[in-house]
């Protein structure tokens, strides 16, 4: 895949970018609470909270690539069972049972 | 989607009955250790390999699934779309974040 | 660990081994959606609901756990190191991340 | 609990530093990756690491907060069962079933 193609979250690109900032700044949060000695399991709930927003943020990409980059490939029958397989691979990346 | 359809599972589906088949029998032995009054640690270990049985036998179902009837959905151009979106909705339960 | 110790289940083992019965009677009506052909998403959505009702079954034999054989071991001075060691593992199986 | 307390991840506080500060950097580099309309598959490459980064932190860190929080409450038959509850609730957060 060339680095740069047609992306799928073009129109979202905004907002995928402000949810990263947001949690780019709840890990220096995070890391402020460390230096502060803070209880530490209020700093687990920072964590889990990290977790669960990177978490969103790749569902959406997901989405958002399977609507777009893996159904181009299958309606345009170029490589559409290498997509499907690269996207299997992310949903077990995301989904370690 | 009619009860019965060209599922894409056909030709795993000996391999597949057999995997639950023996998943039932692992929760049957579960039962058999709590009612022998094993130590919880024993039990959750089993629990977990009840867990992860289960997640691989989905992950292979969802691999065929999408392998064949989302494929199908898209290259004959008919409910593609509602396809991907019920694709997003399983990943979505299998990888609560 | 002994086969049998006193468990921390005692109490609520009726109602384990009903949830478990479930778990089992679930797992049975996959394997006949299987093979009376049914479409794959409706499997996956069952499957998805024995892993939650495994998880949740997991989740409280872990509380009860803690809450005796951990927190005895722990007042009692004995194995108390053992048992947090063993509580971790425990965690790590049911959070891969 | 007091903002400050004899923390339990005193003796790991730079090592603990130091990886956040590293999810920080991952987090960085995938806004660079969307900025530079990277492929999408690649982007959620990175943020699934960057999910289980936060994890393995997590998991560090409630290794030693019941190793020595929740171990010191319940030797010192202080608020033991409180710890436990809560040890509990930071466990569900990270075993979304």
């Amino acid at each position: 895949m060339s680095p740069e193609h047609n992306h799928s979250y073009g129109a979202n690109k905004s907002a995928l970018l402000s949810r990263l900032k947001r949690i780019e700044g709840q890990i220096r949060g995070i890391q402020k609470m460390i230096e502060d000695d803070r209880y530490c399991v209020d700093i687990l709930t920072q964590l889990a909270a990290v977790k669960s927003a990177t978490h969103q943020v790749a569902l959406n990409l997901l989405d958002s690539h399977t609507h777009h980059c893996v159904k181009e490939a299958l309606t345009n029958g170029t490589d559409g069972e290498e997509k499907i397989d690269e996207l299997m691979d992310v949903v077990r990346k995301f989904t370690k049972g």
